[in-house]
């Protein structure tokens, strides 16, 4: 194998940047969590609501959902607000499917009973890897707004399952390398997001070759990098939530 | 007079909350600060654009513009987000064309030149008074975007005229007081937002009947309360600001 | 003080258009009035609908709400139609909001029952002053709507609870003047838009400084004003109703 | 043929009801008619505008597009704005398209040269015939719009050709009857608008079988009165414009 | 009469173009024919759906709808997607409310009982006349639907009245023809859509004067040539659906 | 390895549907092809316009996007049109960002010079897969609209560098299977899509667990699967399209 790139932060390629996940950040939301992925910051913030979407109705289960927002100088130069532009993007109707779906597999929403319990994202700060950090954050405050509900006495059995985490993985200058950042982001030939669980198993493998196609080969790296990523990123959730193993 | 009733909070009837300045809060905007009274904290942030909205074009003056948001658990229950409605609401328009006519005043457009400064107010987290911290904070990133273009050598003339600050004052059981929190504003009788110059000048005065109509008296002792603390407030501007009076 | 600048119009400073007040203008309304202050014409139709919106449902009490709008060719040159643009703008949205917390001082909503009334304004000609215009005949056409209902034996108490006008104040060119047209309007250093009751209590205050801040003692030249026009408002709307004081 | 049913107003199955075109009702629009067709009363208002639409650009001439609205409670139940719906609605497009055909027939666009004229037609009262009115009341405030053009110099040649009027007929309990007003027109069987030139040319026919289908002779028995009542149109559009024929 | 002018696909003046009515399309459908009127194709779509718009609740009837649409490249040049730029045009809303109104008079809402009928028409090769293609073929669809209705015992009695069929006819080059194409529309001075029932009656006639007026001898041309197009239309109808006269 | 589940359709879990490619299905657009994977029924229409998107003017490349939609009953039940509905819903846009990305990985944009290649994916008929037909049959399109531009000599070199099909693979009831139909797709515990080069690289890989988390083994095994029908899908596409390895 050829000796690694310098990554323009100085990481190694298996490297991730420093996480922190910050807990009761705002105080009105039944789960509150700030998550950065280096000097990526979003604000997770989990919600729950009596009662489900009218196509879930008298079906006895809960549901989960995520919305995902950008504040307009988030990123390197304003991007116009999407309230004024009148609707979502496709990029953030994407993202926000996505990390509403992974956060699902974190609940039995049978066991949650008719709540509905929404996490918004909202990327306070961006530099690559907001959908990531947004799932990962984001499944910290959704555990918050469970024991809420337990709490309160609303539920009286544990609708949760396992911890979902996700980091980005991307081929950068032909070598395969963890939690890109913008610069690498932008650079990357190919760029994967991956959501697991804390068994090892896969939720969501999104790989896109931007310049070129990639092989079976780097994607087999690219998932070993994640997988090792993932270990990390579950003991930093375990230790907010003060889950013993 | 009466005595005064007992806020709920313990302030004195013309006591404002404690407040927080933070500059450079994000890293990519041109003046990014962190405005708290007390509970309530706004993200504001100043882009400069080169040139100016088309009905501006080619008269060699700039424009000063807000935009204004709140993430969707800021308050108490989870309100939609704009973006998914399809529309920013009618308070939404109300108070970000209020923030940009004060902000304004703050500034000399002409010396300005053809940049548009666009400062976003994005409320994390609300407890009243979320436009009058959006303007007192949305000014200092203001001239923090200001000092930037001045830095970089875009423009050569100092712009900027003077500090802006506001603060709301109401009537509460009776009371004239200062400087609302969320359990005051949705109980008082009287609400009105004051945006003042250094010099003790009116920019904006917003006075609106709850449930009962105000007399002269009331007004006036309102705007005493107003000018007051806007002294508190410019003392935390300038100091924020290092400006030496 | 210094001597009056001449007015366009050649008005006293304090002397306000000629008003009127034209009730039955439509035959389909409950209420129907045309309001003028000048050249400024706006139709006020008042509308009764049994029940009220969702979040007033079953606590007895009936609702008042405004809507606003300005027919394209009302000014100067052509606007284009909100309805095609696909929404109300910001201004529109602020006017109506206006209009509809100052009628709702009219009336006593206990009293009023599950009943919404709302008061279209529809501007037919615009020379400034729209809203001050509108709020002082949209409450002529409102106590037409109520005693439609008491008419038809819907209600049995009488919610009318006061009369509210409404008229806007500025200073032009170094004085301050009542009643503002649009030549005055556009070159005013201040605008206020006052909201009155007709025992002399202030519902709305709204001025905003143009160019300059203004003064305490401007503002209390402009709301002495105001008050003034004010009792010649009531003595119109009462006239028009043939209420004996 | 059977004897003629009693029309709910007592006309005569030929009668029109009474036309009144007031001109210059408003001061801002270059040409402004009030329309009334009876109890339907439409206010025309036609803008003169530089340049034409992109489509057109270059080509030498000139635009006529209509506006249609209604206000909201222009008829006997209010209707929703459809500002604050967010669209027009199928038959408001459907109406002001019709409109706009119709008017440009009375024009010789090439002659026009690149100005555009927008025709806004306003609903202020509906008793049925609200498109009928307006195309009748839109081509006087289109007269009066080209001879503004001419007054100011702004065009040489005269680029209007022909009058153009139109006018409701219908099948009514069996009896074809002319300018249906709204107690007719939601129970005839049949509803036809016509749209017709001075010397007797059809431009629009748009015929629709309410309940059940219309015959060949019943189609021919509407014309014919669509034709005599156009002549009446005619003499009030000339009279109201001063033209001699 | 002058000679007949060459039409540009040589065919006659009272010559339609083949047509075809392909049952069973999709497989999805309750009703889904292809029709084609030469190179204008028409998938139409009838869907059933238990239930009624909720203004036409209680009442004991079905109600027939119809949403029209063209595939971007049905054209010649592309033109944007509807669902793209947020809203149906003018020309959509008009076409569907045509297609609607046409095909309700096929059926006994009455005896239909409490079913919604959709027909989507969506154009997948446009060359002239659509919306008749649209009308000729749904009605087809919808019919197929009834029986669908009938063969699961859903409803008892037979809601259908009458084919309903529909064919353009215009003025082209000085004479009157039938089913225009593409070609010929762009070019034709008259453009008329007919909907007929197969006694001869009519359900609608919409006339439009491209460049000059008509007059009554060209209507009553073009009427007759629909109707000679209306038997052939009709002809098919019942060959496609297996219906003995 | 257990024994294969019987699939509903009868197939082994390495067999595809039947593909069928036809092209020039309709006659306007420079690339049209009919792709069917079984009972999946898409329409694939290449649109080639002079230009590309603003901010790739002046670049010197070309650009290549897709729009994808669905008509109302492709499916089962039907889903409202979302031109009506106001705007494209998020499964859309997603799925078109898809299609978009994976074609471009099939042109040199830079050898294509300003042009814009539109291709539209409008699905008339749905039994699952939409996604991975419209990316195989859209391929096929465009390449044909890429030989227009050479044969109208408009591009001088060959902008096309490499066949990209789709495929999807699942794991239903335990087994990995190829080309999933849509009783398979609602059913399967894990969905993944494939995009893929003649060469074996992999452009998308999109792999989501809809009830359980799958194993690094279960993703290897469907991507075999995929790569295996993959070469089926370019043998299509070469015989479609006439090109000899």
């Amino acid at each position: 194998m050829r000796p690694a790139a310098i990554r323009p932060s100085g990481r190694q390629p298996d490297q991730p940047r420093e996480i922190q996940l910050i807990r009761d950040y705002t105080r009105h939301a039944e789960g509150s969590v700030l998550v950065a992925f280096g000097d990526t910051q979003v604000l997770c913030n989990a919600s729950v609501e009596a009662g489900v979407p009218r196509w879930l109705r008298g079906k006895g289960q809960g549901w989960i959902t995520a919305e995902y927002g950008m504040l307009p100088r988030a990123t390197h130069s304003r991007s116009g607000r999407e309230a004024t532009r009148g609707k979502q993007g496709g990029r953030t109707l994407e993202i926000q499917r996505l990390i509403g779906r992974s956060l699902r597999a974190a609940v039995n929403l049978k066991k949650l009973g008719e709540f509905t319990i929404t996490v918004d994202c909202d990327v306070i700060q961006a530099d690559g890897g907001t959908r990531t950090a947004s799932i990962t954050g984001g499944c910290v405050a959704l555990v918050d707004a469970i024991r809420y509900l337990q709490r309160e006495k609303q539920i009286k059995t544990d609708p949760f399952k396992q911890l979902v985490s996700s980091v980005s993985v991307g081929v950068y200058k032909g070598t395969p390398v963890v939690d890109l950042d913008y610069p690498e982001d932008s650079a990357a030939g190919t760029d994967m997001n991956v959501v697991m669980t804390e068994d090892g198993g896969l939720i969501e493998v999104q790989g896109t070759a931007e310049t070129a196609a990639f092989s079976r080969d780097e994607l087999n790296a690219m998932l070993d990098l994640a997988e090792k990523a993932g270990q990390s990123l579950f003991e930093h959730q375990r230790e907010a939530l003060q889950i013993r193993r």
